[in-house]
């Protein structure tokens, strides 16, 4: 970290970072709480953002690598000082704080918290407001800064989170493209509030469930999740679920009134196959356990549209779900939706582009003279796309190994050790046979929040720290 | 199909496997069984390559696709014909007798028996024959066959399995090749056979036993597989698995007296390396469940060997093993041992070179202007090897996916699954949680047994077979 750029960069951050804690002091005020676990890390935010600031710059420029820096930093920085209003009003240990906000900034929504009732109105408002803050830094870092180094050779590994269209290229400049991508994201989150007190829930349930979405978070406002909403408001959160793993590229074309090449993306369709079709299948693998098809049907809808998010909101019990429902709920964890959204998982795209990949070797196989390109969202996809999307897809599976193997050394069965590395790598929440971490150790604590970062943030980010740091 | 050259090769196949029936004949005399078992379907055998070899050939030349359509065709013919002694003897019906030619001659070793001390003579016999009848077969294809294709650019999907110096570089002519390949399995073989009499074994066991570590197979003349070995011959045992995990190149090199160049193997190193570790960490492991060390020092040795060789005979119950060692078995069920030997799995020179790739990427991205090629066992690995080395990865990942998510429709919780498909598919035998696969439905029989043959011929032919067959 020799490119003092670095901070600079992070330094804004914490500014924007201290700004936001002024709303959980409002709830704080509101709901008579103190303010100080907010008021405390909003100072250290704000004191470490002017220290950096005072570092004098030599006008270097920045390479991919620093950028990869910047981001990997900024998250462990702004996690560490998310986590303390938590630790500072007593509601957990520092550990516990720092899984807590890890999985809040993560949008993962795993949580260390038994029972989230007994805790303080404007702690359930940060753990669910991380959500919304997370959710908007993914965004902004997907949509917006990627495509920008999308002339650097280094960069493709992470192209296949920009097919077809890219917001960057459709509004010129950074600031009007983060203006349109905000007023999306907002704008959405708005229209599920509404519709969530129209069911019947209060204004701050509705508010934090409605944070919790659009980041595809998970976190809840009830020890239950959403099973006790109403009907209305359990499709309200599915449905809402389902949109906010749609490509946000897909909603700038309908804005720009381009709804035309909106319906054609192929990974929007992608999405809606897998989506109707595990909805089906969980349906009828599951029917004969509920009195009636309409609640079955609701199950199932609802924790597809969950799992596949990476949200992990969750409206029943699912460890009472057959094996077959199981395998593909956690392939679908793997999945998760489009690229270009606040979800997890290693997204549709690069499943599309790696399907295309082994037909078209396939055919090469049968007929060794044939000579085929790879097309996506009707774009040629280049080779150096295609060896970069297998290889993210490679290191996924490694990683998911590793942290798997360390968490077997935890008081967890086989199971329970899939899952939990699952949930947390593809920034789920919800999962099989684990209701809370409470009870796991610090080890594993701290290797799955080191997996819901590197999940998050497609892994390569992390990696260049880690190599940069070694040295 | 329409290359009838496929066909004459196929008769080949058919008739040495009829040849090869006599040997359980022999010793169904012996014991005084039926012959019958053997006859009929020696003489279908012969009966069906003499209809082949009737066919007129009009002298085309074989590409590539049709030699994948060759090696899968035999494979799937042979392994029905080797059912037939099964089901004809009355041992099994005729699925669970498909199910069991197809592990054996796959040199898998899942079993359909519950109870292995009632068969005959001739039926304990024709299993384990089938494992070298198999592992034969395998070093053939792997050895003799694909570097003939070397020069196919359709082939670098299997280069990975030819690491280094090749048998057929280093003797000219292809039967010569074969001659010195079983030589020295059926040198080893003997050794093994001897050095088990002198520990004790009898005859026949010992040569059963011998067939089926040769072959890494793991069918037992025993219930209880090798746990009442005496503690020679479980070393016996142990090191002749880990003898047969070595790539044959390297015993070539030794017999050409160029053991400088064998010892300085890559693949061998690694090899050893993952073997020594995941001994001491499974001793370690599970140590404190052992009365003495010395025990638990054997048995972590032992199955270490077994399972990474993917043969699957067994000395103790390896289902009491915490969830570490549990994971790190099931991992190193995947990953197997050296290309060109008869092992399972995805091969140690596909995760060297995977993770040389990966390396060189994680470079290029802090350096984007680096250049680096990728070198292994002292050659540079072309980027088409490294391409197909990451997409063969990937389907194998995909094959396990679909394969337990069909099979998670039988009775099995989430880790039978799991360990069903990774041990069929890796073809090792012996797993966690299942003792036999004689409950399986004939769905799940007939899908595993799929998938034994998909992960024996590496996929790609069986692959092409299909694509074949629906056109």
């Amino acid at each position: 970290m020799k490119n003092k750029l670095i901070y600079k960069y992070i330094f804004n951050d914490l500014i924007a970072f201290a700004v936001l804690m002024m709303l959980p002091m409002i709830v704080a005020i509101i709901y008579k709480e103190s303010v100080i676990p907010f008021f405390i890390p909003a100072i250290i935010s704000l004191g470490i953002g002017s220290l950096l600031n005072s570092i004098k710059l030599n006008n270097k420029t920045l390479y991919a690598k620093d950028g990869f820096i910047i981001v990997a930093l900024a998250w462990i920085i702004i996690s560490i000082i998310g986590a303390l209003p938590l630790w500072i009003s007593n509601s957990s240990s520092l550990i516990d704080a720092l899984f807590e906000a890890v999985s809040g900034l993560t949008t993962t929504g795993a949580t260390i918290f038994k029972d989230v009732e007994v805790l303080d109105k404007s702690i359930l408002f940060w753990r669910s407001f991380m959500h919304f803050i997370g959710g908007m830094g993914v965004l902004a870092f997907v949509m917006a800064v990627i495509p920008l180094a999308n002339n650097d050779k280094s960069m493709h590994v992470l192209k296949a989170e920009m097919p077809g269209p890219s917001v960057a290229k459709l509004v010129p400049g950074i600031k009007k493209t983060l203006f349109y991508l905000y007023g999306i994201y907002i704008g959405l989150t708005v229209i599920e509030i509404i519709l969530l007190i129209i069911g019947g829930l209060p204004f701050f349930d509705s508010l934090l469930t409605a944070f919790s979405t659009a980041g595809t978070g998970g976190f809840a406002t009830l020890n239950s999740s959403a099973a006790t909403f109403s009907t209305f408001n359990k499709y309200v959160v599915a449905i809402f679920m389902f949109l906010f793993g749609v490509n946000f590229n897909i909603y700038f074309l309908i804005i720009m009134k381009d709804v035309k090449n909106a319906l054609k993306s192929e990974e929007l369709k992608a999405y809606i196959m897998i989506f109707v079709f595990s909805v089906l299948f969980i349906f009828i693998n599951t029917m004969s356990m509920f009195k009636n098809l309409g609640q079955a049907f609701t199950e199932s809808f609802f924790h597809v549209s969950s799992i596949m998010t990476s949200t992990g909101f969750a409206v029943g019990d699912i460890n009472v779900y057959p094996t077959a429902a199981r395998i593909l709920m956690l392939v679908l964890m793997l999945i998760s939706a489009c690229a270009g959204s606040t979800c997890g998982g290693f997204k549709i795209s690069r499943l599309v582009i790696l399907l295309k990949t082994i037909k078209r070797e396939l055919l090469k196989a049968i007929h060794p003279s044939s000579v085929r390109t790879i097309t996506f969202e009707g774009k040629k996809v280049d080779e150096d796309t295609v060896r970069s999307t297998c290889l993210y897809l490679l290191l996924y599976a490694i990683f998911i190994v590793v942290i798997m193997f360390i968490v077997s050394f935890d008081k967890v069965n086989f199971s329970q050790a899939v899952n939990a590395t699952f949930t947390t790598f593809a920034n789920v929440g919800l999962c099989f046979d684990i209701s809370n971490f409470a009870d796991f150790s610090i080890l594993s604590k701290i290797v799955l929040s080191i997996g819901m970062l590197l999940g998050r943030l497609e892994i390569l980010p992390m990696m260049v720290l880690f190599s940069d740091l070694k040295k």
